[in-house]
This record gives structure tokens, sequence and C-alpha cells, in this order.
């Protein structure tokens, strides 16, 4: 098997770059680490071009791993091109994907507004890949999906379902087309998520952490829903609040 | 106004030693950094013994801080103490709050099992407080309450209802001679939380990250739910999970 032991390959080098939003875009690559992520990337439609590992790692099963180029390296360069302070010892690199063309609208989205925090944005992947939504929209000014916090705290579920990158004022157009209620989230001028029914086919939009969803936003909505605070927080997380509301609507 | 300005001074070193739940056990003391925490810290019973700041800090209002004592910090011993990256200029030295007694049981509690992650127990107390329970039971194992990223994802609300330590067997026998139910949380021999009613007083116990609750817990609930998945996420994370289940349960 190929081997690289030295930190300054050229190829390293490289994919050190994957650890910026910019990096990837350039090279139209991201980075995954760790089996279990890498197994979830296999058996998921984004291609896996290489797996590097670590002497002492066991390789991903054969069938799997099937047309990836495969690499030993040394802990040292390991060390060098992961993202976490303990490496795991295994990593892919992994395309890109293209967003998914979409032909008809319908099911359950869940749209996030600039969410900032790559443990909140991967946690609600996580959330809306467990509640069964179709796929997911970010709107301009979110973390970048690929960011490894975000592909870490989503454990694995970006490979699950439609992650897509969109504007989501027209994206709220598309789906009022389509017949699909279209709900906000906001403090003021909103209803308790508890005063409307569950939903057969619905959207929900959250928003940035301080800010919340933008009224610009909110003011497109059919209906701008809040989760009432009972104590004495100020608001809940924006994970858990998506949550809450994605398990109460789909009923 | 005292100033201190050398990061040997013994008081800075002593406490530095409040970084770990050792030192803050041998002290009886913890500390708070941030303005919002702070002011939250003022507000609550905690008492509050030292406020530190740096030069370009303004003061938490003067009412809040009667009888703590002040002192005026460089910024390379606020960088010192600080256990953040980008410290906010001011932090507080607190009293460790001995546990209330509880005389009678009555309302709303989550008790906790082990959970490991402070950031997911910070959330989790977040909310708690946001669902407006009547408090939080921490069992053996978990991860401790003072620690610094603990208090800062609780965003205060560690401030706000009483968090206590305890055996969580005992916490069971005593809820249900008080007449609460008590709810576990498990994926096998559980029922959907859907299929229950909504309660007046009840408690809910949710687990450890990687195996939930433990099974000598589960043996001894009233119930066990779950909250189902409905696409290809293993799991929820339980910090998401505890807000799902707590909204819906208090109805």
């Amino acid at each position: 098997m190929k081997r690289i032991d030295s930190i300054k390959n050229e190829r390293i080098k490289a994919w050190k770059k994957l650890h910026t939003r910019k990096g990837r875009e350039k090279a139209g690559m991201f980075m995954v680490e760790g089996h279990h992520l890498i197994e979830e990337a296999l058996k998921s439609p984004i291609v896996v071009q290489v797996v590097l590992m670590t002497e002492e790692i066991v390789a991903p099963s054969n069938e799997l791993i099937n047309g990836c180029e495969m690499i030993v390296v040394s802990d040292q360069v390991m060390k060098e091109i992961s993202e976490t302070e303990s490496p795991q010892g295994i990593a892919a690199i992994c395309e890109l994907p293209v967003s998914p063309a979409i032909d008809t609208l319908e099911g359950r989205y869940l749209l996030a507004d600039r969410v900032q925090d790559p443990g909140n944005l991967g946690t609600m992947i996580r959330t809306a890949d467990a509640a069964g939504m179709t796929g997911v929209v970010l709107g301009e000014g979110s973390v970048d999906l690929f960011n490894s916090k975000v592909i870490r705290s989503s454990q694995g579920s970006i490979f699950h379902l439609p992650v897509v990158k969109g504007d989501l004022l027209v994206w709220i157009q598309w789906l009022k087309e389509a017949g699909i209620p279209v709900f906000g989230t906001a403090l003021e001028g909103a209803s308790s998520y508890s005063a409307i029914e569950p939903q057969e086919q619905f959207a929900l939009i959250v928003g940035n952490e301080g800010e919340g969803v933008s009224q610009e936003i909110l003011d497109r909505t059919d209906q701008n829903l809040y989760v009432p605070i009972y104590g004495h927080a100020e608001s809940l997380n924006v994970a858990v609040a998506t949550g809450v509301l994605l398990y109460y609507l789909r009923g």
C-alpha cells in the first residue's frame, strides 16, 4: 500500500487546506475523520477519493472502499492533517457534492437562517434526520456545511438526507407555490406552536443564535411560531427548539 | 480600587486551581466569566465573593455588587485565570452553594444519569429552566456542574433553578413516595412518548451520551419512553431529546 511519512508531502499540504471553507471550495473537496463518519460517507452517494490510515488502524470493509485510493500515513502526518486534538487514525478525502436538482417539492423541510455555531448546525441536521425531514436548506450566512465540527456533530446525518444551500426567500416562494405551509420562529408577533395542528407537509425556519430569523423572512411566512418559556431562561438553544418544533409539527 | 498585576500573586494562583473539579471542591469556590453570567450569579442566592475586572471593563451595577470585593487586574492576569480563549475581561469568584434541603417533593424534575459532555449538561439545564421544571438532579458520574463549559452553555440557568447532586435510586424512591410518576428513557422495552398523556407532575430521567440510562435505574421507573427515529439517525442528541420530552410531558 502507498505510504506518506512526511508532513512536507505536497498532497498532505494540499489536504491541510481543506480545514478552511475557502480551501474546500477551491479544491472541491472536504475531509471526514473517524471510522463511523467515513463508513457513513462510503455508504452515501458522496464520492470518497482517498482514505488515509495510520498503521494500527483497521481499514473499513473491502466492498465499501472499492475504488478509493488507500494510503498509510505516519502518526505525525495524521496529526498534521487532523482537525481534532486526538486524531482517530483514519481520515477520508471526499468530493464536495453537487446540490441535487429540485423537481417537485413535497414533504417536510427545515430551513436555517444564518445559524453560526457549527455544533448547533450539526445537531440540527441530526435532529432533522431523526424527525424524518425530507431535506434541509441552509441560507446565506450560515456556517459552512463541510466544516469539520458540523460534520462531527451531525453524527453522519449530513450523509443521510439532502442538505442544500439556497436563497431562503426563493425557497419560501417555491414552498408556498407547492402548497406547503411555511412556519417561521419568532418571539414577537408569533403564536405558541401548540396553537397549530401537526401538519402532513410543512417547512420550519429557524434562525441565528442571537438574532433569530431575519424580519425580511418572517414577513413572508404563513405563520410564525414560538416555544413558550415557562421559567427564567431567555431562550432555548436553537437545536433544542428545532427538536421541540419538528417533533410537534410532524405529529 | 485594589489591583493585581502579577500572575505570581498568591490569590491568582489559588483561583487558577478552580479550573478543576478537585480544586473547586477543595476551595469550596467556583469561577464565572462574562458580564451576563456574573449578573445572573449576583441576582441569585449564590454568594459572589470577588469580582475581577480589567481596566477597560464597566463594572456591574452598584446595587448588585454591594458586598463583593472588587479587584482590577492586568490583561495578562485575566488571561491567566480565564478558561476561555478570548477572555471577556470580567470574572467572579463565587462560593459553591450548599444543596437546598428537600422537604416536600412536588412539581417536575429532570434527573441526569452520567451525562458526560459539559455542553450537553449546560444545554439540558437551560432547557429544564425554559420548560419550567422545579429542579434538576445530577446522579453520580455526571460532569461537574461548576465546570466552566457547563456554566457557559447553561446561559445562566444554573442560577435560576435548583440543581442538586444526588443518588438517583434514592430520588426515584422519594419521587414515587410523593406520588410523582417517574419516566426513564430507553430504546428497548420502552413506549413512544406520545403514547402517554402530558402530566401535571413528573420526573424524567435522561442518560449518558453513549450508553443511555443504566439498567438498574430503568428497572425502577414507572415507565420508560423513547423518542421515535423516523429517518436514518441512530439517536437524538441528549439535550434535544430532553427538550422534546419535557415540552411534550408538561403539555
